[in-house]
């Protein structure tokens, strides 16, 4: 990406093994992310540009002397940051926190839109698939670097358990994620906030019982309708928004919690005794440690038994990235994979 | 209180059963909150004033014909907040948010700052101890009433548990409450934040393992280097006013908690990539449902393992809390007893 709305494939060296823990990772599929349309949006020019993409499944090309856990020739999945499996915060399953480790895309780092990548802590990093790469079942492996660990780390965080009510704001990937999360869970009653049809509809697929198109005051009087009067025990907010802070606090029930999983476009927000502090509602959530739900949601992804995959619903070569971006901004698409 | 600074004791009707489920309560001691300070800095002057006191111990006088679990001569406590003890929300514990409950000296109810008292939903709100109105142990079931019960409340939303190193910022009442209660939930490091003497000593003797006394960066990186280089896993932020939020948010550990319970003086506070959401903190609290956690605490208090009460160092009588809040504001009392 060189500028807001600036996107151009070009060439570049090839990765090459750094560190002994490196591996080289040519990319199967990669694809766009909701926070890519961010820099998308307001990113300044530059002349030299820099590489996108954090999420990636892909073969691995070469491994260094001290990666044990990988071959040349395996199938793995990246997740959304790369970091060492053994620190502190690794081993309680805050990846996104590893103290030696980091995201992909920056300091030296490439991006997964591209045809390879060189992955730090590649045992600490990648998980291995146990299949080829010519498996139908890459979209749904694919989700598993960010929205589909994503939504889940929403739900995870917001406590949902047996039975309980849940409201998701946003049905992009990462809202139908939650939703299907939170579903795997044994959430009774999902209200899925959305107003894209088809996006909405996926949504009940994933189990959502009930959607609400409504937005601001009707539609939290809407949702709090749905919910028993008082609100939802859960939100998760999956957009990032302003407007999707305060539909979360205008729909949360008194002592409910506030999953947030969208990037926060903003810096402050109302914490006060009328909005927090006076009902004890809880605010949760942050950029998800994806390498730590891998291994939890792989089984069923493996077998079938969900299929989050089905929020990719356009693909692109590597190419036509610019494309992608474009199909998603202009939201003729929902998620866009792309393929090198 | 007749606005800033202006404290008067008046005389008004006595209370009287209104509602069956009412009980008429002569106090035997009640107290000033750090939380009165507020409007005893701000408040409008006016010319009928408003009753004070949320927080009371006395003797029922009468009862209406509605109320079964208590008779006249029981010593009881009453929480800051009234409560029908039957609806949801105080079903669940969450008795600050009952749909028919509310708080003392407003809507028609009186303060504890008072001879007596009209106590809404007798049943629901009050606890019988099984003491005489001459117990030495007045004071500590005093704090039951509020500042204990919202200490613990703060160790309880922040998870505190066997082994856990927690951080207190605010050595005010709630602040050494929370530190006892974080010690009776089984926390193994208590940093203490605060700078009287006179109080983080008795912050040690509730269960602090080390005092910072250091404010602002300074007081961050004192903590950071106390709790292992990556901050508390716990906070607990027992004072209300912006600067301690930020300090919460400089010493809490990536995927710890910030447990609020001093009364934001803010509406907004930062909460986005930079301060809450990378590091996935948890931001919780309120007003604590003191009612529900009385039972718990009770036997403690009655059999002397615990000295909450500890924390009031002045007596005053009724006619003079104008000076009981003088000495709070001017910081030369922590917590000051009323009798009547």
């Amino acid at each position: 990406m060189f500028g807001a709305g600036d996107v151009r494939v070009v060439d570049v060296p090839d990765p090459v093994i750094e560190q002994p823990s490196d591996a080289v990772v040519r990319v199967v599929r990669a694809c766009v992310c909701g926070s890519d349309l961010h820099p998308y949006h307001s990113m300044p020019a530059t002349d030299g540009g820099t590489p996108m993409g954090h999420e990636f499944v892909g073969v691995v090309e070469e491994v260094g002397a001290e990666v044990s856990t990988l071959t040349t020739g395996d199938l793995v999945v990246a997740p959304f940051a790369w970091s060492d499996g053994t620190c502190e915060f690794c081993r309680e399953g805050l990846h996104t926190s590893c103290v030696r480790g980091g995201f992909w895309a920056a300091n030296g780092i490439g991006g997964g839109q591209a045809e390879a990548v060189r992955v730090p802590f590649a045992d600490g990093t990648l998980v291995k698939v146990p299949a080829g790469a010519d498996t139908a079942l890459l979209p749904s492996l694919l989700t598993l670097s960010d929205v589909y660990g994503t939504g889940y780390h929403a739900a995870v965080r917001g406590g949902v358990t047996k039975g309980s009510t849940v409201t998701v704001i946003g049905d992009g990937a990462v809202g139908l994620l939650a939703v299907l999360s939170a579903k795997q869970l044994g959430a009774e009653q999902i209200v899925l906030m959305g107003r894209h049809r088809v996006r909405t509809d996926l949504g009940r697929e994933f189990g959502a019982t009930d959607v609400v198109a409504e937005r601001g005051d009707e539609g939290i009087a809407k949702v709090r309708e749905l919910t028993g009067g008082h609100g939802s025990r859960v939100v998760i907010e999956a957009v990032g928004h302003m407007p999707a802070y305060d539909q979360a606090v205008g729909v949360v029930r008194p002592g409910g919690v506030i999953s947030r999983v969208g990037v926060p476009q903003y810096d402050e927000a109302a914490v006060g005794f009328g909005s927090l502090f006076g009902p004890n509602i809880t605010l949760t959530g942050g950029p998800a440690p994806a390498r730590a739900y891998i291994e939890t949601l792989l089984p069923a992804v493996l077998d079938g038994t969900v299929q989050p995959g089905r929020v990719f619903d356009r693909l692109v070569k590597l190419e036509d990235t610019a494309d992608g971006y474009r199909a998603m901004d202009e939201r003729t698409a929902l998620k866009v994979l792309v393929q090198p």
